[in-house]
């Protein structure tokens, strides 16, 4: 701590130098000027220690194809692996094709399998090829064996890089193992203990440090182990190894062997993924793995247009009850000027409703079981809420001397109904869905109010009927 | 590898024992039927090998008071610590209150600092008290200077303890460091390098572990360093550890001194949390913390009336603007029952685009200097959407037969328009709200649909006069 609290007179610390603050930031800009002025062991140098691999794939994603492999050829072999899996399937083709196969094995020796898998699946069959070419027998075995995961699935996010221990292992012949094969492993902070390939238990590379050397793994190691199982989904495993503050979750076979560890940075992603791709459903937006500006105009397009096209559609429902109607609209004209807001009010609460409930869903919280605590609280809140607005909006209608009150009591009544239905169709849809095996997500606000709409203009129209006898 | 792809014949695999499913699982109903049992020692066994914190949290959340604070004391020192952690404010209270001073300076000792300040920050004044009189003088200053940074800053959520090297230390002394120290810290697999407090650089444990015991930290450091100042924003902060793949971030104050880090595990829960907090936003819901059963009916009430409430009075706009048009509609009363189905195809539209932008903004893709790229995106979506659907609904109004052709060019005019300002409005809203300092997820469906409401009925009703005189 005293580092961190100790005071330390001003003029000590003007005389340490900045190593953090000491370069230039490394630009496009200034990446293209050493290029141009053929400043390559420099630049070399910058890109090694002046930059990170995700952002060079930022950055050289502006770059015209010949620039980008300049710059990539510069690169050690392990940025470049990085980089390479940081890059958008376009740029790696570029690459793929304009790099000799020499330089392209050494770029997959590089990378970590499961980014090799994430390429490969992206990728035209004939680069496959060529790409598999370039890896040795060993790995071909394994990619092979990961690319049969199904997608979404724990197999298919995971590493197959981790530190195996066996349990009559003493600590110092563990660090041992450690020094000798933990440079090239994507995490060596938690090592696993099988027994026959069987998970048997796993050691923090913490405790390691901090027990004596002579002491055996089977003395360490903790058999209270959270794992999972390649075929679970990818969003479940993440969400685990955020609600335990896991740095790697070991992923088994059904024979309980272990075959490999999802990582927390993988995690993390994911749940970003996923999270963007509910948030899109919600939108009524069929959601695509690329970035706002990486999609496509047209590609937008298709993405948004069935959701609108059936949700048009199915609001010809509301067209032909309010048509049935006609006559009383002829009577009253300013009967329609309600229904805007009648909607309004509906379709809101409902998307509340199943936005709150999809969440719950989403982080874990809420399953189908639950759907009767959710119908009672849902209904609960209904008549609180409808109570309010109906009280508001009657003195409204009052005030703004739209004259009749028996108007004001209809609208009420409606808007009662209304909020009611539809916090009970918000709260219970998003379950049903998860039920029947659909995304909850598609249950979110655009499909809600659509639906609601129609019953909010049904129960205002019969209650018309009712209070003004047409 | 072998460890992972040798074939072990069938019968060895039955030898080995299940180390992991030897035991069953512990559930609220055991431990209360253990309770009952007075099988205390059991209990305290398979709390101690059989149970994690996060969940033991929860199943004490079901207990009662009596039960709970049973449950609680048979915890060893560092469970204990970490279910306090997890558990709610209530649940806290009433333990503080149940347990004596010695029991909660146990607690308090193990206790992480950045738990503890989470626990102080909503406690009630005269339970902090006794909380800061059950921790030690030192510890007492530190949290007091974490409870003076800003919520929802780095600062208020980063972790003070981590190991400090020093540039002119070997890799031995560095080992024997941790060795020491390591212990009791969250993390120890990154190591920072300070030079008179100030962050210097950083090495990795794997590092340290991989390379020969006698070269100095000097030698072997990484200068190229991330860090994150204790004002800045906890999303931030956490996507920046999302997306550079970090276990650990540096924390330093404006002189550049290290404070602390922020660990990946409290980053990932910063992101759910925030993420939960958008999409409440989102569907007008003003979030709070608690889960959805965590909350009230009360509590949800009062966080979903104000938005309902104002976008119910918001459509007032709506109804004058359509009562101004009365004698059109006592005219054609058909035209009525077109107002829903463009309203929702309105509203559908702008939250596709706002709900697309929001996140990209959320995800860091999006900035305010992007707007004129967004509305150039949006615009050229629009009109492809708009000719879809108008076509499409030409045809369904003619082939409905609702006669007059001159409805359907009304209706196809009044859509395209629609769209094109609801995708307009719908995608540049957001990125407004950012720039003048609002969360951009307010900018979502409810508010974007009630605004292009109005703008619907307006457009149409110009339309109509124009088009049918009146």
């Amino acid at each position: 701590m005293e580092e961190t609290y100790t005071d330390v007179p001003a003029e000590e610390k003007e005389e340490s130098i900045d190593y953090l603050e000491e370069r230039e930031e490394l630009t496009g800009q200034r990446i293209r000027d050493m290029l141009e002025q053929k400043q390559y062991k420099e630049l070399k140098e910058e890109l090694e220690h002046n930059m990170y691999p995700v952002d060079l794939a930022e950055i050289l994603a502006e770059f015209d194809q010949k620039q980008m492999v300049m710059v990539f050829r510069l690169l050690a072999k392990e940025e470049a692996a990085e980089t390479f899996a940081y890059m958008n399937s376009d740029m790696r083709e570029v690459l793929i094709n304009a790099l000799t196969d020499s330089e392209l094995e050494e770029v997959m020796e590089e990378m970590y399998l499961d980014d090799t898998v994430d390429v490969l699946e992206e990728m035209p069959a004939n680069v496959v090829d060529r790409l598999l070419m370039a890896t040795n027998e060993e790995t071909r075995v394994q990619i092979n064996q990961l690319l049969q995961y199904p997608e979404d699935s724990a197999g298919s996010i995971m590493n197959v890089d981790y530190i195996a221990l066996r349990k009559d292992m003493t600590v110092a012949d563990s660090i041992l193992k450690i020094r000798q094969v933990g440079l090239n492993r994507e995490t060596i902070y938690t090592c696993y203990v099988t027994e026959k390939r069987k998970l048997i238990g796993l050691v923090d590379v913490k405790e390691l440090l901090t027990t004596s050397e002579s002491k055996t793994i089977e003395e360490i190691m903790e058999t209270n182990t959270l794992y999972a199982y390649t075929t679970d989904d990818q969003e479940d495993v993440a969400r685990t190894i955020t609600k335990y503050g896991l740095i790697a979750l070991p992923i088994v076979d059904h024979e309980m062997c272990m075959v490999g560890i999802v990582t927390v940075d993988d995690a993390m992603l994911v749940l970003q993924e996923e999270e963007t791709e509910d948030i899109s459903i919600m939108a009524g937006v069929s959601p695509n793995e690329e970035t706002y500006f990486g999609t496509g105009v047209f590609k937008h397009v298709r993405g948004r247009i069935p959701w609108l096209l059936f949700l048009m559609l199915s609001a010809t429902t509301t067209q032909m009850i309010m048509n049935h109607y006609e006559k009383a609209l002829a009577v009253m004209p300013q009967l329609a000027g309600f229904i805007p807001m009648l909607m309004g009010t509906g379709g809101n609460c409902g998307s509340q409703s199943s936005t709150l409930v999809i969440r719950g869903i989403a982080v874990g919280e809420i399953e189908f079981k639950d759907i009767g605590k959710v119908i009672f609280k849902e209904v609960r809140v209904a008549l609180l809420v409808s109570a309010a607005l109906s009280v508001v909006n009657g003195l409204r209608i009052l005030l703004m001397g739209q004259g009749d009150p028996m108007i004001a009591v209809t609208i009420g009544a409606t808007m009662a109904c209304t909020i009611v239905i539809a916090k009970i169709v918000g709260g219970t849809l998003p379950l049903l869905a998860k039920k029947i095996g659909l995304d909850p997500a598609i249950m979110a606000t655009p499909l809600i109010s659509t639906l609601v709409d129609t019953s909010t203009v049904t129960v205002y129209f019969m209650i018309v009927s009712a209070v003004f006898k047409m």
